[in-house]
């Protein structure tokens, strides 16, 4: 492969390792046994202060033991806060969810490690494999891997990637020895056989992925795996260095709080690691400009649209008509579909989402009103809550205001930090092309109303016996701030009415005319996904 | 069915269904008005002290316009705090689950309510429904239904159940009016035309079920539903009237919180409806006694049992590849697995599961710390955090403490009241008999020290670098309550040492000893479960 270039440093680390380095047994247990209590410490300082969980990513060469470092790290450390995560090939569970999506599911906890075996990475270790292999693919799967890291990164989820290597002849010897006792032939995979004859393949894979995806917040580092001893310190160490990192991005402040003690641990051994502070990005071939959906502004609806009546009954009538049908189509079996609503205060969200779910089967769809998150949401990254509720082929998850409370509320009342809010546009945008690209139709709606219009119902909420639960003080002092959300909002479609996933914004001043446009909107372009004809 | 016998108030509940009352439409309207404010009231009171989730099972006769209570119930409460529930056939998702476990999965959070579709009804339903059938398996379900139904009561979650019906003719009507124009035929389920044949036959399984199954604490509501009002107001009116109860279970204390509002609502049509505080609770023929394993008391075992470090190499090892193998078996990927481990502070339940998750590939378990519940676990019945973590077929759960805290610490500490934990001994033998009944292999060990050998482990460890994180001052406080934590242990035994689930008790003042008992049970018990020879 021509086109893509092996970094130099982690040639020189697949060399070191494959000098297959041993220790001496009493070296080895000094160094263990001050590991073991710095990794603890280390841990502990960590659960004392939870910003962060972190993700030690497993591959390397099979037959290298690289599943001896569940053991190792388990008996190490706590093992109570220590989550073993592997992913086989994609199941049932899986089916019809965007790729990354089982990652998402089972996200430890801020303060937690997990260990994640069968990651993100096998789709790009695969296409590497591949005989002719696509330079284009890998990229593409390379930026999907950088950016989904980048997001972890950016809302404290720590990754570290270790590549566990050794030579050719010491994989054959391990597996040799381990094959002729029957009561631990079982540690050797049928595949690990078939892989010592693609070592080569196996290795150039490996050096390409981590030459590929080598970032400061979320490196590689090499363990050279032929000996026991060193394969376990060498994992111990690269996990304690990053357990200690204060600092899991370069757009985050440094934290001063001081680490509780030196390092002082020699890598054995030496020089075969590169630095994983090593700032240098490897440069990929940029992504495309993300097309964009026409320019929407607030100001810019005409808010005197509305509709009869005795129009709008029939109109309904027909949509629901048409809604039920299309629900009840064979290949709609196939097809997840999110509808996304947000508006003002009082725009009348809920009787539009009312109108939808009266012509939909109860077993098809899922109303899902977004409010504080609870305690296992707040100890993940903000995007994880919506995560967890996508729906499965088949089924409608109505999201009632969704992840925009990033860039609305939580940017105006000053819930989430300037550089939170700003980065939320480009990792919404990536968490929609992921949502569309695993097979769904996701719908984004803005219903609109006035200044006027909202302090009309506002009024008459209040009057209404029961309506009056639908306004709170809250509404109130957000109505004060109704420059701000309309500026937040503004913002808001010009950076995520993406071409693929285009804000719909409706006039809602008159609630008749909105539900229709919401409906027809809906039913044309489920007859579009689905290939029906109206 | 000679020997199950209908319920007289239920035979004129249905009767007066058949009536198809009306009700004049100004007079709808002004209860109506009424009733959405109560509602509302009733759903705030509750929110703002949430005691109790409200399940409202929906059931009836088909094309009754059952479905129609979704958008009444979120029109006129706010539905941001109403889920919707709908279960159609068990899918890949519930393959070998137990039957019960996908209505916990969605357990409503304390203080909200939930519609729910397909509930734990419809094997009853179904039974019932068939041509010859079979009374002890009726009774059997039935039992199953009462006692899911009871540990929710006893757990803050609340079931009101609602059978939807009108007469037969009506029924006829209501269906081909829908199907007359093509923008509503689509309400009418094809399964409606066809059960329209079956209407005697729908009515006599509903009839019986509701005979056999209503509590006091979970009752049935019989709901004429010819009329579109009429069953609106009829639903909210039961609905409101299990929104106010303050006791939804007679084990529990009386809560003098004042009801806001009296009960005024007149119900529609008079004296259709049985009262729903009737305790009289049908007679089921009793259960069988339930068998148990024999005694086992941590007194009578002997703590003087041990292993020499060679022969303990040996055995583990054997065992180790055994277990290997038996999880590589064809028919292992078809069995669930859970493995319980309990035993006093310091007894190595740690270092045991990693003797077993050693042998296993990673993909194949989860182990569970169980540790303090989050604020989503505590908002549910204290079971639902286990039954969320049941493992898959062809996965193992390894819970390191689990379900029996109640009993333990739980009941120890007071965190839990004497009625509480009391009742618990019966709550998880049904629930580890239903984990059994869904196909899974359940294995409960206790490693149990003598408190001199846990003084030396905790000494040790204090003076470990590495194992001082082991230690702490709530080890030392619940050591000061050895005998009570004893006797909550014996009591354990003796109420949850069934002979489906015995307790695997082994002395563990030799760690060693312990370790290959707990590994041989494992391995003789799957070979068992697989038919495998040894």
């Amino acid at each position: 492969m021509a086109s893509i270039k092996p970094s130099k440093k982690f040639e020189a680390a697949l060399h070191a390792a494959e000098t297959d380095p041993g220790i001496p047994k009493d070296e080895a247990k000094a160094q263990i046994e001050e590991l073991r209590s710095d990794l603890l410490k280390a841990q502990y300082a960590r659960l004392a202060h939870p910003k962060h969980a972190l993700l030690v990513v497993i591959a390397g060469i099979d037959g290298s033991g690289k599943g001896r470092c569940i053991s190792v790290l388990n008996e190490w450390m706590d093992a109570r806060h220590i989550d073993t995560l592997a992913f086989g090939e994609p199941g049932p569970k899986e089916q019809g969810k965007p790729f990354l999506w089982r990652y998402w599911q089972y996200m430890p906890a801020k303060g937690r490690s997990a260990i994640v075996f069968g990651s993100w990475y096998r789709p790009l270790f695969q296409e590497l494999a591949e005989k002719d292999p696509d330079p284009e693919k890998i990229y593409d799967i390379a930026h999907t891997i950088r950016d989904f890291e980048r997001t972890l990164a950016d809302n404290g989820v720590q990754v570290l990637k270790l590549w566990y290597h050794l030579s050719k002849d010491a994989q054959e010897k391990r597996t040799e020895k381990l094959l002729k006792d029957p009561d631990t032939a079982w540690q050797v995979n049928p595949d690990d056989l078939k892989v010592s004859k693609k070592f080569g393949k196996a290795r150039e894979a490996g050096l390409l992925a981590m030459s590929l995806t080598h970032e400061a917040h979320a490196p590689w580092v090499v363990i050279p795996s032929a000996d026991d001893h060193v394969r376990a310190i060498c994992t111990g160490q690269a996990v304690l260095k990053a357990l200690r990192k204060r600092v899991i991005h370069h757009h985050e402040l440094l934290d001063s709080t001081p680490v509780d003690a030196p390092e002082k641990i020699v890598i054995t051994p030496p020089d075969s690691v590169p630095d994983p502070d090593d700032d240098t990005t490897p440069d990929l071939p940029r992504k495309p400009l993300r097309p964009m959906a026409p320019a929407i502004s607030l100001d810019r609806l005409d808010y005197t649209l509305a509709l009869k009546k005795s129009d709008y009954e029939d109109q309904l009538v027909a949509l629901q008509g048409r809604l039920a049908r299309l629900t009840r189509h064979k290949r709609f079996a196939n097809l997840p579909v999110v509808l996304v609503f947000e508006g003002q205060d009082a725009a009348g969200k809920g009787s539009t989402i009312r109108r939808i779910t009266h012509a939909l089967d109860a077993r098809m769809f899922r109303a899902i009103p977004i409010a504080a998150p609870t305690d296992e949401e707040k100890a993940r990254p903000y995007l994880w809550r919506f995560w967890r509720r996508l729906p499965a082929p088949g089924r409608i998850a109505i999201f009632d205001r969704s992840w925009y409370g990033r860039v609305l509320v939580e940017r105006v009342e000053g819930f989430a930090a300037p550089a939170e809010w700003q980065r939320a546009y480009e990792e919404i945008n990536q968490f929609e092309e992921e949502i569309v690209a695993g097979g769904a139709v996701l719908l984004k709606f803005w219903l609109a109303v006035t200044k006027d219009e909202q302090l009309k119902r506002f009024e008459d909420r209040q009057k209404s016996a029961f309506k009056n639960f639908k306004i709170t003080d809250e509404d109130w002092r957000n109505r004060e701030k109704w420059d701000s959300y309309v500026q937040a909002t503004n913002d808001m479609f010009q950076r995520t009415s993406t071409a693929l996933c285009p804000w719909h914004a409706f006039p809602a001043n008159d609630k008749l005319y909105a539900r229709v446009q919401v409906l027809n909107t809906i039913v044309t372009q489920l007859e579009q996904a689905l290939g029906v004809e109206a």
